[in-house]
């Protein structure tokens, strides 16, 4: 019987811990191969490179027996790069996992998340895809807890697939004293981030600021990722990338009068 | 009267014909401040600046009679740091616009553009947001066809507001002989890129790439915002920033067998 192709990639860099935990995890379930940024690339959202070249180099070193490059771009460019040029002429990945992300990707943080950018791009694609978040920012977070999920969550999608033009957004709780209760489907949680910017003054007295914040959350439903996480369950939202607000069509249509 | 406080920004940068051509047009309507990237942020998604620090410097020769302030960042962080640096202590806008973009920003361009970004983070704020794109990258595009529709669309957009999460996404036809047919309410076309890798090899002989793509329309529908451009209609795609694939949710929660 054929392995499952596995294309692994992550925004934290190919260099993270989380990164290696996934690797060890799916290797047990299939072929895999690795695409993934050479550096940091959290908050990246979305964001491709356009204008500037892209550098792609074979690493193979950092993992064992698992064929892996390393990319100078965002985690979407090394989407793109897998399919459009390393496997260009070899078969396409049967299931795109990214992650283990450094810190929670729940609520909001899903429009900034470079982790949930290449698995959307898996969706754009119609490959299904995962990304996978623990919420928990150190370096050396300790993401054992997790790894039964994980084979559990990308056997369960090998098996059933996704609905067309979805991807998942899983976040684990950080580890606690107690095993997870489940894991819950969910939706994105309505909170935000309230920002605040320290300015500081570099040695010729220029300006400089960094950006810190507040993360508020304004739901008060059960349904959300917010509250999964806060409840030491699993979360799993199914996230697409139609933007299209389809209930505010008839509103502008209704309201608006300057259409013809 | 109070005059409506309009805070412009895009992703091409502070210098470029379109932001200049947007801050003319709505001068016109109120009272302005300008936040924009120091340079070029195509492509950047919902990209913020995490790990490192920002820069920020009021430009007094850009623009006549306008505060304005140039950020090493991206879009997104534009609004960011009007919001709750440079206005901290201010009104807040009564409305965002972004752009005009030097390209079209329709169908999936949604997700990787700077320009909206910058609109997105208006409605996560729950303020009324607008990006506007030409449908024509040159860096000295002809704008002048768009300018009256602007200030329409954002007169209309201050005066009912828009609904709750939701910015606009508004893409106009490069000038062609005809007048555009008119103003049409969209969905975002189901359509996406497919990259092509050019290869090329620097003088030390080591390869890198060139991410180019071909355009792929998928969408045979009338609704969408391919279709409108196609047919020198205006398109209007309300975007929200709520990911989730809400009709998915029954569809794990009855499917999956893992979930306890």
């Amino acid at each position: 019987m054929i392995k499952p192709l596995i294309l692994v990639s992550n925004d934290d860099g190919i260099t993270s811990k989380g990164i290696k935990s996934l690797v060890d995890v799916v290797k047990k379930i299939g072929d895999v191969i690795v695409v993934a940024p050479n550096s940091p690339q959290s908050g990246k959202g979305h964001a491709i490179t356009v204008g500037e070249s892209l550098r792609l180099e074979e690493n193979t070193t950092l993992f064992e027996n698992v064929r892996a490059y390393e990319c100078s771009g965002t985690p979407a460019d090394c989407v793109k790069m897998a399919r459009h040029f390393v496997l260009k002429d070899e078969r396409q990945p049967d299931i795109i996992v990214s992650g283990i992300n450094h810190g929670s990707n729940t609520s909001i943080s899903v429009l900034y998340s470079g982790t949930m950018s290449a698995a959307i791009e898996g969706a754009i694609e119609g490959t299904p895809a995962i990304g996978f978040s623990l919420c928990d920012y150190g370096s050396d977070a300790d993401f054992s807890h997790t790894l039964p999920y994980i084979e559990k969550l990308v056997r369960q999608v090998l098996e059933k697939g996704l609905p067309k033009g979805v991807a998942l957004n899983v976040n684990f709780p950080k580890k606690k004293s107690e095993p997870f209760k489940g894991i819950r489907i969910c939706r994105q949680a309505n909170a935000k981030w309230v920002e605040e910017f320290d300015q500081r003054f570099d040695p010729y007295n220029r300006p400089y600021f960094w950006m810190t914040g507040k993360f508020v959350n304004f739901d008060k439903g059960e349904d959300n990722d917010e509250w999964a996480i806060a409840n030491n369950y699993i979360s799993v939202v199914p996230c697409q990338f139609d933007l299209t607000a389809h209930q505010a069509i008839p509103v502008l249509n209704e309201e608006w009068e300057i259409l013809n």
